[in-house]
């Protein structure tokens, strides 16, 4: 399956979620390890997801709990040399792209070592709270 | 908001549904109203939407319960005419099409009368049944 660029962006709009963990890792300096990672999610359309591995050449897709399976790209060298790119030439057009700087800001930060510092950490968690925040109320028409 | 029809083509293989609902309505000759529609529903976006609204000419979008809006075409005019060509000349590449294809054809059905029959409805029943179906086990790697 050949995917389009314009088709990846509309469905990574639909379906795409841009994550950035933080977990207590006492073997590293800074006390916690920064895991940031892209992920799309179905209940069906393997096919799918395998076209998107293919077309971003990294990443695994992998069955989640009972029917979902997930493409997912982890880890900053990825990200920034595949991911990070595609979505800065092609914007995507929802207000997952709100989500998506946030997420760029912090695989910046990495790819300078930032992750690795006390400080670092604390600043990329402040730019961690501001992400994938549910809608502000709409106002009715 | 410039939409492009891939852009288009992934965000409904990500976030649309064809759905046909038949509802007991006494004053049909066949005892049944087909209500056809096609819908993306976001829990933000609205812009999105609208965007969608304007790319089809045709539809509404209304907010739905709590925070979540949605784009709504209704009536198998507005299908027919607007939304059943695109998807003919841009297919879908998820299992959604699928769900096109039956949708496609009851709407068809539709332009016939046959949704004026008793038959007709039975028949358009049978084709819904098959529609919107859950995922068919996948097998682990």
């Amino acid at each position: 399956m050949e995917l389009d660029a314009q088709w990846i962006v509309g469905f990574v709009d639909g379906e795409g979620c841009f994550h950035v963990g933080i977990n207590p890792h006492p073997e590293m300096t800074a006390g916690f390890q920064v895991l940031p990672e892209f992920t799309v999610q179905r209940e069906r359309d393997v096919q799918v997801l395998h076209a998107l591995k293919v077309y971003f050449g990294c990443g695994v897709v992998r069955k989640n709990n009972g029917d979902r399976v997930a493409y997912r790209v982890r880890g900053h060298e990825h990200l920034s040399k595949n991911i990070l790119p595609f979505f800065e030439k092609h914007p995507l057009k929802s207000r997952k792209r709100v989500d998506f700087a946030k997420f760029r800001e912090i695989v910046n930060l990495m790819n300078q070592g930032e992750h690795l510092k006390r400080d670092g950490v604390e600043r990329i968690r402040e730019i961690t709270e501001k992400m994938n925040r549910k809608a502000l109320k709409i106002k009715s028409d």
